[in-house]
Order: structure tokens, then C-alpha cells, then sequence
């Protein structure tokens, strides 16, 4: 039984972990983006890198938020760029990695990609890469303490404001 | 131990949302058509419409069938329709978004890509989007009351007669 | 309680097959390939065919490995050739099928997109397709004592030599 105790918390925490993800992945694509600084904690870190300056160890970052106070700024300031109306985002997120839970929190990663669409183009892929993250329990919620999105594709400026 | 029970509950349900998803990919990549249909109740509702005419409220779709019986039609109808042999189609389904059941049944919400590679040309995308469901139980399985295809990316005229 | 005992050794296995996907996916996109033959039985099969020769019942393959000794060898050819460090491979692997176990093992079958990042170009779908596997368990863990990569696109010769 002690067993089947385990088992089941394992599976619960996965369930919650993957329910996260697919909330994220909503939120964005619905561009709900009020909602999103709410996955994170107060003191989070939410950054945006290349995998080239992530394997080299550069610090250089095309987004980066130190606080859920940053990410609510960062919010303020998409919604007064009106370039994002005219297109469609679609995330898909495989391959969630989980580690077993520590003190300190749950490390996951897991494998993107967002797919746009701009009015009468063709779909393609905005952004391929993978999103390295620590979760923890605040309050009942699990949230992002840590998102680090090293992306493989080089983005466009034009394309960097919106959140991975 | 209450708890515990609801938590098998709440996995069995997802394992069996999944299962269902992961069966309607593998029939339309398979080209097993006959066996579509299948998937739906007798009074089922399949629909796939634009992202654009749905934020606008807008009653156009591309396909509408409002009865199982139809959707065997539309079957008929494909498989008469030579063109569609010489491709491939592969489904990436990703971010379920299961809601608690209530007695109308699980509304599920998921994100889609329809990935098509014709002969000698390379792969593309060919549908992204989302699925907006709902599910019931129909004897011991569960079943499409409502599919709705809602697609980011605009369809050329030729791909249409194939489900989504 | 034992239709709750069949469901958690259920979850338990849908579980296990999933972390097995999500590590080989993992291994391969962060070029650990030295782990990569780890993930099969020592008398496993891996091929990679096309979807065309496979439904002609061909015996062509792409790559074809008898056992995890010819894994090996073929890591150590990898290595050897040196155009595989400029870019990015980024797997999406989705629609995972489990049969029932049975005495031979279990049946798996997913879909796959795997994209591809070469330097100062876009991100595209360099394969798609679907694994056609057989799992056994090796001691404590499942291995692949069979993996078939069926492709839908048509490899370009040049990026044949590493694993799917």
C-alpha cells in the first residue's frame, strides 16, 4: 500500500505539472495576458534566450523579468503595442521532463513549439526550443518560479514582444 | 483515503480523454474513415470554422454535419473523391484542457496541428488550431457530442474534404 | 479496490512508457548520443523506413541496426563526422497508442515531428512520422526491443545520419 501511496502522489503531482502547462499554453494563445504573470511567484525570474548564448554561458537575454512586478510591466506594455491584433498563436508542448521533487521546488523542461499565423499567410513555426523551469508550491498552486526559454529559432524583432 | 479515490477518479477520467484523442489521430493519419464516425453520438454536432468567423459570431463553417448519420455520409462522399491518396497527414495534438465533468457531460479543449507531406515535397502545416469539445459518456465510452474545429490557418480550397 | 489496483498499475505503466518517449527525445535533441543506444535491449531492432516502402511491404530501410552493439558503432560514426554541430533538433512527440500488455511486451505506436534549426535560418519540420515500437522491461526498466521510425518526408541524403 505504501507503494500505491507513492504511486499516487506521483501521479498527482504529474497531472498538476501538466495541467500548468496547458494553462500557460491557453492563456497565451487566447491572449489572456493579464492572467500570465499569475503563473509565476512574486520574486520569479521569466527570461528569454537563444540556445547559442545559453551553451556559450553569455548572460545575454532578449526578455528578462526579475519579478511578477516586471511581468505585470511587461503586460502594460504589449497592450499598448497594437502590432499583435492580426495573428494566431498556437503552442505545442511535448516531452514535459520532471524531476523528482526537492526542497527547493520541482525542475521540469519540456520541449515548444508556437506556430503563428499571420492573415492570409501560411502557418509557420514562430519559435522551436525548450523551456527549462523550477516550479513551487505557492499556497495550493503550483507556479513558476524559475522559466528560462532557450529557443533554437531565431526570432525577428518584430516578433519579440510577446512572451514564450 | 476519500481523497485518494477521487484522485483515481480524476486520472481515469484523463487517461480515457487522452485515450479518445489519441485514437481519432491515429484513424484520420491511417485513412481508416469507415471507423470516423465512430467517435461521435447519434446526435452529435461536428463543425470546423474559422478562427475569425468565430470571434465574430458568425454562424460560416467550412464543414457542418449534425448527426452522426451525416458524418457517414461525408465518408461516402471522401472516399468517391480520388484525390487523396498520395499524401500524408500526421496529427500533433498537445495541451488538453479537460474540464470537471458535469451531468452535460466534460468539455475538452485542445490544440492541434495537422502536419501534410505531399509526394516529393517537403513537409508542411497543414491545419493548426484548436478543438473545442464535449464529451459523454455513450454506454461504456466516451464520445464526441461536439466537435469544434476551430482553424488558425487558412485552408486552401482543395484540402477541405478531408476531417480534421 | 481491485478495479482500483488494474487502474493504478495502468496509470503506472502509461507513465513509464511516457518517460521513456520524453528521455529518448530529450538524449537526442541535447546530441547525447552516447546514451542513446542505452534506451534498447541488446538484441533490439531499429530501423528507420520510409511510409511509402513500408505499406509496399519493401524491405528498404533508411537505417536498419540488429542490435544495440550496431547502435553503438553507429554513434561512434556520428561522432566521426563533424557536420552535426551547427543546429538545433527539436522533437514533438504526441497521440502516444499503448496496447495492453502481453507476455512479448508492449505495443506502442506515436506520432512524431522532429524540427530543425540550422544557423541564421528558419525553424522547419525536418521529419515527421511515426514510431512503431515493441517495449520489454530489462531488469527494472522498459526498453525498445523494437523501434520503427516511419517517415512521411523525404530525407534529403545529407541529414540521414542521425537518429530519429
Amino acid at each position: 500500500m505504501a507503494r500505491a501511496q507513492q504511486d499516487l502522489q506521483n501521479f498527482a503531482l504529474r497531472l498538476e505539472v501538466e495541467e500548468l502547462y496547458t494553462e500557460y499554453a491557453h492563456v497565451l494563445d487566447n491572449f489572456e495576458l493579464e492572467q500570465w504573470p499569475q503563473f509565476f511567484t512574486d520574486d520569479c525570474l521569466y527570461q528569454i534566450v537563444s540556445r547559442e548564448n545559453r551553451e556559450r554561458g553569455l548572460p545575454l537575454a532578449l526578455m528578462r523579468c526579475e519579478s511578477k512586478a516586471m511581468l505585470t510591466d511587461r503586460v502594460v506594455t504589449i497592450r499598448q503595442t497594437q502590432m499583435f491584433a492580426p495573428r494566431a498563436l498556437r503552442h505545442l508542448v511535448s516531452s514535459l521532463r520532471i524531476a523528482p521533487a526537492t526542497a527547493d521546488g520541482v525542475d521540469v523542461q519540456a520541449n515548444y513549439a508556437v506556430l503563428q499565423t499571420l492573415v492570409d499567410d501560411e502557418t509557420r513555426i514562430l519559435s522551436a526550443g525548450r523551456y527549462i523551469d523550477t516550479l513551487v508550491r505557492d499556497g495550493d498552486v503550483l507556479k513558476f518560479k524559475s522559466r528560462t526559454c532557450v529557443y533554437d529559432t531565431v526570432l525577428v524583432p518584430n516578433s519579440l514582444i510577446y512572451p514564450l
